[in-house]
C-alpha cells in the first residue's frame, strides 16, 4: 500500500503565510499570474468541468451564505472551495466576513490530497486574474490606477497590477474615509514607487488608465456613479459585483464597453452582466486570451472585466500552494481517511478490541 | 475574540474507531437509531434544506466519481459530505472503493467546525436508517433476516436490525462464495445468538421477514431475481441501488409492494424508484414516520424501503460523533482558517515580516 497516498496535507492560514514569507510576495504573485495565464491559455472545457457554484443563502436574524465551487480536472483532481459569507462576523464574532477552505481530491482514488485555508489564496487569485485580464484589455502603457473601494481587495488588485504595469499614480476613492487614510499604511509593504492620492469618482474615471471597483455596495443600490466622462481607453476590473442584485457600474458605461466575463453563466446571475442582454456581452476571458489576435484592437477602447470568481483560479492557486508546501516542507500531513484493508467489514477494527456490551 | 470558534475538530478514521471503542458499538448504534428517528420525526423542510446530490462522474481509463451531498440546518450548520467512488482502488491502490469525509460549517459564522472521516459513519447511518424504516414497515415479530449481498453493508444492516428486532435466523446469499464463508467471522463480534446459514434467493425471499439487498450488481444487469414467491408480509431494505441504471429488485415485486424512498427526488434518479411511475411510489420515509397512524396496516403487506442515502443521515451521525469526540476529548483541534483581525488587508501578516524582493 502506498502510504503517501493516504495523507492529507493541511495548510492553515499560518502555513500559507509562512509559504509566502519564504517564497516572497512578489515572486509568488508573479508565478501565480504566470501559471494562471497558462491555465487559461490551455483551458479546454473537454478536460475541465466547472459547474456554476451553488449554495445555501439564508436570510434570518444572522444572514449569510455558505456556497461551494467545484471543479473537475480530468486525470488529475477535483477541487472544491467552500466559502462562508457572514456580514455580521466582524462586529459580533471578531471574525472576517469571509471564511473559506479549498479541498483537492485525487481523481485516481478519491483521496483528499489537501485542505488549505482559502482567504489569502482567494485574494491573491482575484488580484492575479485582474492583472491577466488587464494585460489583454488595457493599454500596455497604463500608468494611472484608480481604486474605487479601498478595502482588502484593493491591496491585492494594486499588487497584482503593479507586477504587470509600470504604475506611476494611484487614485483612491471610498465612502469610508478611514479606508482611504489607512490605505497608504496597508500598501506600504508593497514598496511601490507610486504617487498615492485621494480623488473624486469623476476624477478617477476621467484620469485612470485602469480602474478596479471592489466596493461593498448593497444589493439594489448600484451603480456607484452615473453619467461620468471616462478616459476613452479605460479598462475597468469590476470585482465587487458577485451577488444577484449587486452591481457597481452604470448600464450606459457597460453598453459602450467591451464586457469580458470570467465565467459567463455565473456573471449573468451575479456579475455586471446581470444588467446586459447576451448581445451586449463580449467574449469570456478564455475566448479573449485564446483568440487574442481577434481582440487586439480592444486595448484602445473602453473595456470591462466582469470578475465574479471562477473555480479555475482556485485550482491554480491551490496547486501552487500545495507544491510550494511540499517544496518547503510546510503544513501538517494527517491520515484522516479510514483505509482499513478489509473492504468487506466496516467493523474490522473492532473484531478483537471491542467488548460489545 | 472567541478562540474556541476558530478551531476545526478533525476526526480521522482512527479517532472514529476510538470513539466507538469507548462508547461501545451497541450503545452507539442504539443512540444513532434513536437520534436519527427523532430527526426524521421532527424533520421540517422549512428548517432543513437538502438539495439533490451532485458530482463529477468520469469514465476514462480509471473510472470513478466524486460527489457532494450538502445539507443546511437553519440556525445550526451546513453539512457537506464529499464521497469518492473508485472501483479500481482495491486492486490498483490497496485502498477502499469508497473514501469520504464529512464537513460541518457553523451557520453563525461560516467557520469549519469539524471534518470527519466518513467511511464508518456512512456504514453506521445506512444500517440505522434501514432499522428505522423496518421498525415502521416490517412485522414487529420479524425474526428471520435475509441478506442478499454479504459485503460491508450487510454487517451494519445486520447489526442495526438486531438492535430493533429479536432476530433468530440469518440467511445469506452472495454470488461470491468467499463473502458467505467469511460472513460468520466478520459478524462474530456482534455476539448475536442467531443461526446463520447459506440459502438460495428463492429460499430467502420465501422465508425471510426482512431482507436487505446490498449487492454490487452492475448497471443495467438488474434485477437480482425475478418471479420468486415471497413471504406475504416481507419487508425489503433495498440498499444497493444508488446509481442511474443500477437496480436490484424486479418491477412486479415493486409494483405489488408499498415502496418508501428515503429521498424521492434522488430515488427516482438512482434508486429502485427509477423503475416506477409516480403513482406506484408510496410515502417517503419522513411522511411514513410523521404520519404513522395512516400507514399502520403496511406492516402486514409487502414493503420496500428504497435507500439511496440521504444527507440528513450524515448530519445526524456527524453531530453524534462530534459530540462524543468532545465528551471523550478525542480528535485533533486545528486552527485552519485565517482569522487575521485586519479585514481590510489580506497582506496584514507581511507588513513587518516580509522583505519584498
Amino acid at each position: 500500500m502506498n502510504t503517501e497516498q493516504q495523507k492529507t496535507l493541511v495548510l492553515s492560514g499560518d502555513n500559507v503565510n509562512s509559504i509566502v514569507d519564504l517564497y516572497g510576495l512578489n515572486n509568488l504573485m508573479d508565478r501565480l499570474i504566470e501559471e494562471l495565464e497558462r491555465a487559461i491559455q490551455s483551458f479546454d472545457a473537454n478536460n475541465t468541468e466547472i459547474p456554476i457554484r451553488s449554495g445555501f443563502n439564508y436570510e434570518n436574524a444572522n444572514p449569510g451564505l455558505v456556497e461551494w465551487m467545484p471543479l473537475y480536472k480530468k486525470d488529475k483532481e477535483v477541487v472544491i472551495k467552500v466559502v462562508g459569507y457572514h456580514p455580521k462576523n466582524p462586529d459580533v464574532h471578531s471574525l472576517p466576513t469571509i471564511l473559506s477552505t479549498i479541498s483537492s481530491y485525487d481523481t485516481a482514488t478519491g483521496h483528499l490530497k489537501g485542505l488549505v485555508d482559502g482567504v489569502l489564496l482567494t485574494a491573491l487569485r482575484t488580484g492575479a486574474t485582474s492583472a491577466i485580464a488587464s494585460k489583454y484589455l488595457a493599454k500596455p502603457t497604463s500608468s494611472i490606477l484608480g481604486l474605487i473601494g479601498c478595502g482588502a481587495q484593493s491591496i491585492t488588485q494594486l499588487h497584482a497590477l503593479s507586477r504587470v504595469f509600470d504604475l506611476k499614480k494611484v487614485l483612491l476613492y471610498d465612502v469610508d474615509s478611514d479606508a482611504i487614510t489607512s490605505f497608504r499604511d496597508r500598501s506600504e509593504m508593497l514598496d511601490l514607487a507610486v504617487e498615492i492620492s485621494q480623488a473624486s469618482l469623476t476624477e478617477i474615471m476621467r484620469q485612470s488608465d485602469i480602474v478596479c471597483t471592489s466596493t461593498s455596495i448593497d444589493v439594489g443600490q448600484g451603480p456607484l456613479f452615473d453619467n461620468v466622462e471616462t478616459n476613452r481607453s479605460i479598462h475597468i476590473n469590476a470585482v465587487g459585483s458577485d451577488f444577484p442584485g449587486k452591481t457597481e457600474l452604470p448600464l450606459n458605461l457597460l453598453k459602450n464597453s467591451l464586457v469580458v466575463p470570467d465565467f459567463l453563466q455565473q456573471a449573468v446571475i451575479e456579475g455586471e452582466c446581470q444588467q446586459l442582454e447576451a448581445k451586449d456581452i463580449g467574449p469570456d476571458l478564455v475566448d479573449l486570451i485564446q483568440n487574442q489576435k481577434r481582440f487586439e484592437q480592444v486595448k484602445k477602447s473602453s473595456t470591462v472585466f466582469d470578475s465574479t470568481g471562477w473555480a479555475l483560479e482556485d485550482q491554480v492557486v491551490m496547486d501552487l500552494f500545495l507544491n510550494l508546501a511540499n517544496e518547503f516542507s510546510i503544513g501538517l500531513e494527517l491520515a484522516i481517511e479510514n483505509t482499513s484493508a478489509d473492504a468487506k467489514n466496516p467493523y474490522h477494527y473492532f473484531l478483537k478490541s471491542v467488548q460489545v456490551s
